[in-house]
Formats: structure tokens, C-alpha cells, sequence
């Protein structure tokens, strides 16, 4: 199974172009599974809910979602890509930080971000879809969003879930994730998947620059491809996803069978 | 609070000479808390249960554990070590790979390894204390062994008990855990204090070479103090363990209040 990671830079608000770019670029190059950054049609810093409010999309039925289906379609591939979803009507409406994971047969799983990031706070609902896992092509794939890494407990339930890969659309800021995310993988024996952005966003006062830096991460920790600091770049590994249902840390050790919940409890409490 | 580790090269089964070189080392220095690697007063590769059963010492009336005390007590300091215990009598005997937090004014805590690492499935049993934090000086303490680092879910409840610092008597010899343990700090913001060993063990085909690079961590990942890869070695750093209080990450996040438990349930399934 071929995985491509294309770290993006998209231009803020523009929907149209962001998705063009995109697709493009994926369209000249051929993997069975995409994955693209946190947010990548709609860009990161909203000034405000009303201006996500009108960048939101529901899924699967909104033009982004409904580009990506046509693409996995076209090219006989998965995508996992980060989009700004709306949900619900009047009063019950909600706005997600959200990432789809599509086929060629239509959406596989549908995530909305558990741990919302500083500002996101102010601009989205926190996510209540919890943590799955879908098949493709036989791989068991699953997703989380950007500043999730720093919660070991995400990684952890997508591999208890049976997860062999972790597909992590991201907007980075802070240095230390792409450290972090290696240690998920030894930790879980599991193929992550880190899609960062580039470039640099600013409103009034604020600006923040995206840290690159994407990588895809083999269960033993060790860096497949990772993507520069700047600049879009398409990085891609051929892996073999069972790989990681091999727990086997030594020969006396198999990482998940040695856990021992009933000492854990204070994890849920 | 000055936290200092001392990075041991025990020789095997000779626990009075390693307790006299460690207690000599310390004696020459100025700490409140003091870390000594997992079984450094014993060694690591024992040759059977019954070998074990030979060097273990119950807790805290074993001479080891008395060594220790009267260090702590002549010294006015705390001690965390690593040591083999025997615990009860007759059929219920049983070994554990423990570690003792011992004060001026005696015992602190006892925590018995709950991830085994291995050959030590054949010695020991597995450890029924879970994780516990005991205050030393105003400072939160909690301890952990070696291959613990490898399951999030330990430092993660010793900081949901409220530990300011994670002791970490350790006998590494796989590379990846002093990376890792940097992650363990950012994702808690606590101090972790690795004491690891040096050195090489060797029984029959089994070879074990042990890989330094003790090391002390702050609650932002900076590795404060870090001893080579060989050679005996103290290092030592001032830290304030109140700093491991403020769990906030960015000016909008939490990283405790942050946690969403009813998302967690997997965990402890």
C-alpha cells in the first residue's frame, strides 16, 4: 500500500483554489491512500465563528467533500483530509474541526477533532465522534487531528481499536509533535501519518507560522519520509500495513496483551 | 530542590560493594532527592528465580532498605532506588522488582514494576502496588520503572495523582525510551528523572549492555541535565517542582481541564 502525504499551503478562504491546488497535485502522482493537512480548503485563522460559519461545509454532502469522493473515484484511492464542517440546523447547529476519510465507494468515517487547539476554541464545537477505525484495502485506518497528538490516550484507543495506521492531518505551531508522534508509533506499533501545513497565517495582532516537517512513521519509530521545514512537497512510503499487528516488543514482551487496565483506572475518572 | 542521579555500573550479586560504591558517590554530594538506577544494588541479569531469591530483601527491614535509610536520615535527604524485594512467606512468597522512596524519617513509598520487561518474567512477579505519589519537601513524587516508559498511561496517572516528578530507576537497553521520556514531560508538564546504568551483564548466550544517558527533564521537555552513553557519572539540577503545576499549554488550553474522559473508555477495557 502506497501513502502520500501532500503539505500544503493554502490560501485562506479560498476554498475553490485550495481544492485545485490539491487535487492537482495528487492528481499526477498515484497511492492508494491520501493525506492531506487539518483545514486544508479553508486555512486556519478565522476571524471570528461567523466567518467559519461561512466556510463550513456539511459532509459528505458539501462541494470539498464532494470533490475528494469524485477524485477517489476517479483515481481508485482513499482520501483523509481536514475540512471545517457545519452540522445540524438553527439552534442545534455545530461547527467541527473535522476530517473525512473517502473512498472510491463513498465516505469511510467521518472524525471531528476531540482536543480543539487555543483559538479553535473560540470558533468551534469540541468533537463528540469519538475515535474509529475503517478498512480500506484491507489496512485498518484511522484518524485524528493535529494537537490530539499531545493526548497519548488518542493513539492508544485507535490502536486498542485495531488501528495499523494513523492518518494526521495537522497545522502545527509548536516544535515538538513530530518528536512526539515517534514515540506513538513505538509506543503503539502502529504507521502514523502526520500531513502538516506550511506558510503563515495573520489577522490584526496574530500571526502564526506552520512548521512542516510532515512525516510518515513506521511502528518501529522509524521516519519512512518526512517533508522540509517549507514549502509543498508530496512525500510518499510504500508500507505494508499488517505490520503493525505485531505487538511483539521482545520475545517476552507483547506490548498490548502485557497492559494491565485494572491499574489504569484512574485514566477515566 | 537540587535532584541529582547517580548513573551506577553494579557488578552483579555483589550487593555490599554496590551499596558502599553508590552510598560513597552520594556522600560526596549535595542533593535533597537522590535517583539510583532499577536493582542497582543487585545487578540485573540473575540466572534463575532461585538466584533472585537469594539477593531479594524485604521492605524496608532488608539491609539495603536500612543502608538507605541511615544515608537519608545522616544526610538529611530523600532516596529513590531500585531494588529486588521478597514480600510474605512460605507459598505466598513473592519477588518483585520494586523501588523504595525513602526520607530522613523513613519510608515514603514503595512501588513493585507493573510492566515487566522480558527475561525478568521469569524472576519476578508482577508488580500489584500501582502508582502512588507521596509528597518530600513540598514536592509531588511519583515513581516508575524502567520499561513502564514504554505505556503513556503510567506518567499520565502519576500526574493525574498530582506527582510534580517522576523518579525513574531504570536498566535500559533499548535506544529508544530517553527520546520518549522527553515526550512523557511535555505531555504532563512534569519533571522526569531518569537514572539509568551503564555497563554490560553476560550469562551464558545472553549478553546485556545497559545505555546511559540518565537524564533530567523539565515539565517544557528541556533535558536540564544528561549523562554519556558509559561511564559511572552523578549529574544534578535545581528545579522548582511547583513549575509541574501549571498544566497550561497555550493561553487556551489546559492540558488536564483539556481532557475528555468520557472518550477514554477504551483505555481501561
Amino acid at each position: 500500500m502506497r501513502i502520500a502525504v501532500y503539505q500544503t499551503s493554502p490560501a485562506y478562504g479560498e476554498v475553490e483554489y485550495n481544492l485545485f491546488t490539491a487535487l492537482n497535485a495528487l492528481g499526477s502522482f498515484r497511492a492508494d491512500l491520501f493525506v492531506l493537512p487539518e483545514l486544508f480548503s479553508t486555512g486556519y485563522l478565522f476571524g471570528s465563528r461567523k466567518e467559519l460559519a461561512a466556510l463550513a461545509e456539511p459532509i459528505p454532502s458539501g462541494p470539498t467533500t464532494r470533490a475528494l469522493l469524485e477524485f477517489c473515484r476517479a483515481e481508485d484511492c482513499a482520501v483523509v483530509a481536514g475540512i471545517a464542517e457545519v452540522s445540524g440546523r438553527g439552534s442545534a447547529r455545530k461547527y467541527f474541526n473535522s476530517a473525512v476519510f473517502l473512498g472510491p465507494r463513498g465516505l469511510l468515517g467521518r472524525y471531528r477533532k476531540t482536543h480543539l487547539f487555543n483559538l479553535e476554541k473560540k470558533w468551534f464545537d469540541a468533537g463528540d465522534s469519538g475515535f474509529s477505525v475503517s478498512v480500506f484495502r484491507g489496512a485498518r485506518i484511522g484518524v485524528m487531528i493535529c494537537f490530539d497528538w499531545v493526548y497519548p490516550e488518542v493513539v492508544r484507543i485507535l490502536a486498542l481499536k485495531g488501528a495499523d495506521i494513523v492518518c494526521h492531518p495537522s497545522n502545527l505551531v509548536l516544535p515538538f509533535c513530530q518528536a512526539a508522534m515517534i514515540t506513538r508509533s513505538i509506543e503503539n506499533r502502529v504507521f502514523t501519518v502526520t500531513a502538516n501545513r506550511v506558510g503563515k497565517e495573520k489577522r490584526g495582532e496574530v500571526e502564526i507560522p506552520f512548521s512542516g516537517m510532515s512525516q510518515i512513521v513506521d511502528p518501529h519509530g522509524r521516519v519512512l519520509r518526512k517533508a522540509p521545514r517549507t514549502g509543498e512537497k508530496l512525500i510518499a512510503a510504500d508500507v505494508d500495513p499488517t505490520r503493525a499487528r505485531d505487538k511483539r516488543f521482545t520475545p517476552g514482551n507483547d506490548l498490548f496483551k502485557d497492559r494491565r487496565p485494572r491499574f489504569y483506572r484512574d485514566l477515566v475518572r
